[in-house]
């Protein structure tokens, strides 16, 4: 038992027959990510590897570059007890290097909002982080792609226990793995790995691959962007915008990578068996 | 082909095996809501259902009460094509019946805020909207919700077509099917459901049944619970913070519904066959 499961009782029906039977639940509490001591945002998260998903949410939000943190550390209400939202593990605090300034304007760019699925901006134009388009290479074996899948999936020991959490790895593209984490949101997981990443000072992802256990949305091909990370392949679909976005930025995205099958969406020129 | 789907020839590799097939892709464009004149919120969604979004998000969100609306309309550049942002179609304003204000303080609330998962709240007092919790009843039978989940299969179109939405729908307790909708987002086509409920002045829908395809969490039990709506059940995981919710709320919540099995993990009461 760790923080991202929890134990409960529950009422169990199979075909007209009734029992009472323990079932393991991903846990999902509240993170608010404040930067220079103000609240700027709040995550529904699983816990663990918070300064990971602060960092990895600000740096692929485009609100700091990878050399601007000075610190990170949580700083809720020490006598908050656990369950508790100030519980000091649901605050993170983020300081900047003196001198660097948050690269968005946050009141224009986060003002009055409100949003599932775009991280709350309050305008089309604000949903765009600058980026540039991914520089050619690397390439992958299609054999390589698929033996990351299968890596991924025993590692993945919460959704296996819970059914409810989503997976992001990042691997070489030799097939090494570098990091992966697990999250109740998609999102998250990705902002964890990269986040580990940025800590780490292994940024710019360039000659890596970040695969999803979801699907791949237009944030998560931007994010990844962000981190300069040229492939991304999921076990699941793609949305159309994930994939014009993919195309105009010299992305590869495969979607359905399932045993020896994918479908490479776009860039298949780095796909190794194409 | 609907605006849901969006047709396109992407490069299919099956044990080395190497074609080019035409794959659907679920449609994710942006959406941006105005309230007012003021944009306050863009969500990434499948295209279609729009005022109904923008409603039940306004209304899930407690940002306005079900009788504040006075109309609500596609408000877009008139000039922009179809694929540009600002197309017509991605710009919904919602205008209050004169006299009435948002019920939430959005600079409060929603200042400076950006997240996925938690709709961009800035601080963690912001993401309770004020609930009492549901009055008892009513009761269905365990059958009529496996019965329920059965509907929703065939009728989940898009998805068959591109394994990338996620639906909502409402029953009533005896299993007779209100509304359906789809979406890339699940807070979406939780949002869409209650929309058409609210635009239709059915709400408060205090003797229905919410059914989701996707993972419940914690904003899923917030919005069912803000339109009085006291059963929900997914086919899938349900949160810690979802049960935890559910409990204190006075909610149903049911995971794994499939075929004739289900786990209740709150509010067994209800179901008849417990």
């Amino acid at each position: 038992m760790n923080d991202s499961i929890f134990e409960r009782t529950v009422t169990k029906i199979d075909a007209g027959h009734v029992s009472e039977v323990r079932d393991v639940l991903a846990v999902e509490e509240p993170c608010e990510i404040r930067l220079g001591g103000e609240a700027i945002a709040v995550t529904m998260r699983t816990p663990g590897n918070d300064l990971e998903l602060a960092a990895g949410f600000l740096f692929t939000e485009g609100i700091v570059g990878a050399g601007d943190v000075a610190t990170i550390s949580h700083c809720g209400n020490p006598e908050a007890g656990r369950g508790d939202e100030l519980h000091p593990e649901n605050i993170v605090e983020v300081r900047l290097v003196p001198g660097r300034e948050p690269r968005r304007d946050l009141r224009r760019n986060f003002f009055a909002s409100s949003s599932c699925g775009i991280c709350g901006k309050a305008s089309i134009e604000a949903i765009h982080v600058d980026t540039v388009a991914a520089a050619d290479g690397p390439s992958v074996a299609a054999a390589a792609l698929s033996a990351m899948m299968d890596q991924l999936s025993p590692r993945q020991k919460v959704f296996a226990a819970t059914g409810g959490l989503h997976a992001a790895a990042i691997f070489d593209a030799g097939g090494e793995l570098l990091v992966v984490r697990e999250d109740v949101g998609r999102h998250n997981a990705v902002d964890k790995v990269i986040g580990y990443a940025m800590l780490e000072e292994r940024l710019p992802l360039d000659a890596k691959v970040l695969i999803v256990s979801g699907r791949t949305s237009f944030e998560i091909l931007q994010k990844a962007l962000v981190a300069r990370i040229p492939i991304v392949a999921s076990v699941s679909a793609a949305s159309s915008l994930a994939v014009e976005f993919a195309a105009q930025s010299n992305m590869t995205l495969i979607g359905f990578l399932r045993e020896s099958k994918m479908n490479v969406y776009t860039g298949a020129e780095r796909v190794i068996g194409t």
